[in-house]
């Protein structure tokens, strides 16, 4: 007798199989539940994610997961890690750690010895790089910003895809540290990350990190296969033997794969009226499970949809 | 070289083991890291956990989850889950629905049946209850309030190691939806949650849920056990095939085990200068590797130390 079912909550597993054929005279409505928005959004507000920005991270137990790259907000990183990619870099190594209600973090297993020297060699990318921990705020960059305010930044929304804060007074914007985010493991050194380890936020939102890493991109596909991995047992959740670890099979750029190859995905544009009504709806819900609508939301707590492209 | 490791994270896995002798003059400082604070606590700031509000769940894997009752918002909610555990209701039933960035839910596999005739007789508990969602604001509860704002409530902090959020023009407060709070999942209906099956959330806090479902208390130890699970593959999250579901052993309320038996934790307290003084260290980190710091903390992103109690 406890189902505890809000259905509006399936926004959070938005990934979709082909959606019927659209009405033009289709408008999403206040009232609308978000699956019902987002069957009746158009194929216009969806994108296909640049097939130069998207990595396909396969593991050893089969699972996909799909990661979007953000350069124009780490444009170095990002290009240092197509070059990893390019150079199978990835393939081979592990998920090497799995910190509860933080980061599951992958790269090079020797990453964690005290001798380095076993380490797989990054070829031709950089080993360090400037820090693109937050860039210089440009006005012409579309961001849909959210009239709900935030605990850490003076503005926050989405631009291209990602979450973002931005600071007029310091003219700067950065990709926040939401569920999902994939951010740049470095050492003590500003400089010292070089995107041949990642990290995908697992848990609470750890905003602190905002400003202090680089932030490579987004998991838009398959995140569940790196938040439901048993945590590692090792000081801030490292695997302590290589059995616990989950091996990488490749991380390749779509680019790089053949056209047929290349996952067939679509992302829901964050500057579409279909983004802004699922967020209205998650704001003040309007299904029965729901006595008292919350009426503001959290950024981090706003889930971009992926589905499956039409037909495929 | 990318070993991402931001030591003041630890906070975040902080059972620790037990501590070394305490010197009086031990004073936190706002320059000492969190693990630096847990070390010169102060014996008095520690609380041991009512065994009458303390459940004790086993996973069939032999993990134990530990979760903290709070009857003073939701005193009918504890009263029937303390039946429900004394009465061996939940021994052999089992984790029926993991959702990614959401809740990892626990209760009757039979519970998701057209046909719930088959569900486990719930014995002397009631089988519905009056909501609970809020409670009256009692300006006596201890409320250690933070100063950094909220993007949901008017006011939030902390209420006997409960993160809770506070409307005084309405005069109800509210345990929140944070990472490890455990509620009471129900149907449509505010009344038909019973305690019969619960909830941890186990992503970005789902702030939407407060006010709409009774709060029954909080995890304390073992949240890794049920965050780090396999998502469920049907809708919602719920597991399709019985040998997806993980079965619980046994959920008994600490006072009816023998004392030996009890589990020997502490909790750190929430009115404590200890607390504070780890909330600024993380609001504020010190440590080399934030060249950023935050200036402010989410109230869900704070953590409440537990301990092994010393000499256990």
């Amino acid at each position: 007798m406890t189902h505890f079912r809000p259905f509006a909550l399936a926004l959070t597993a938005c990934l979709l199989a082909s959606l019927p054929a659209l009405a033009d005279e289709a408008k999403p409505k206040p009232s609308l539940t978000p699956k019902e928005i987002l069957a009746a959004s158009k194929p216009a507000e969806w994108r296909t994610p640049d097939p130069d920005n998207l990595l396909v991270m396969t593991l050893a137990n089969g699972h996909r997961v799909l990661i979007e790259l953000a350069p124009d907000f780490s444009p170095l990183h990002a290009a240092n890690i197509r070059t990893l990619a390019h150079e199978h870099y990835f393939d081979g190594l592990a998920v090497i750690r799995v910190q509860d209600n933080f980061v599951t973090q992958w790269g090079d297993p020797n990453d964690d010895n005290a001798d380095r020297s076993k380490m797989k060699s990054l070829g031709t990318a950089k080993k360090t790089l400037p820090p693109e921990f937050t860039r210089p705020l440009d006005p012409k960059l579309a961001f849909t910003r959210l009239p709900d305010g935030d605990v850490y930044a003076p503005q926050v929304g989405f631009s291209e895809g990602f979450p973002v804060a931005r600071d007029p007074a310091n003219h700067e914007e950065w990709i926040t540290h939401c569920y999902g985010t994939v951010g740049v493991a470095r050492d003590v050194p500003p400089t010292s990350g070089n995107g041949n380890s990642l990290y995908a936020i697992i848990g609470q939102a750890p905003r602190g990190l905002d400003r202090n890493l680089a932030v490579a991109g987004r998991v838009i596909e398959g995140m569940e296969y790196l938040s439901g991995l048993p945590r590692g047992t090792g000081p801030l959740g490292f695997h302590e033997k290589p059995q616990q670890r989950t091996a990488i099979v490749s991380v390749a750029l779509a680019e790089d794969l053949p056209a047929a190859q290349r996952p067939a995905v679509e992302v829901l544009r964050t500057d579409s009226p279909s983004f802004a009504a699922l967020i209205e709806a998650k704001r003040n819900r309007v299904d029965a499970f729901y006595t008292r609508p919350a009426g503001k939301i959290d950024l981090c707590s706003i889930s971009v949809p992926t589905r499956a492209k039409a037909g495929k």
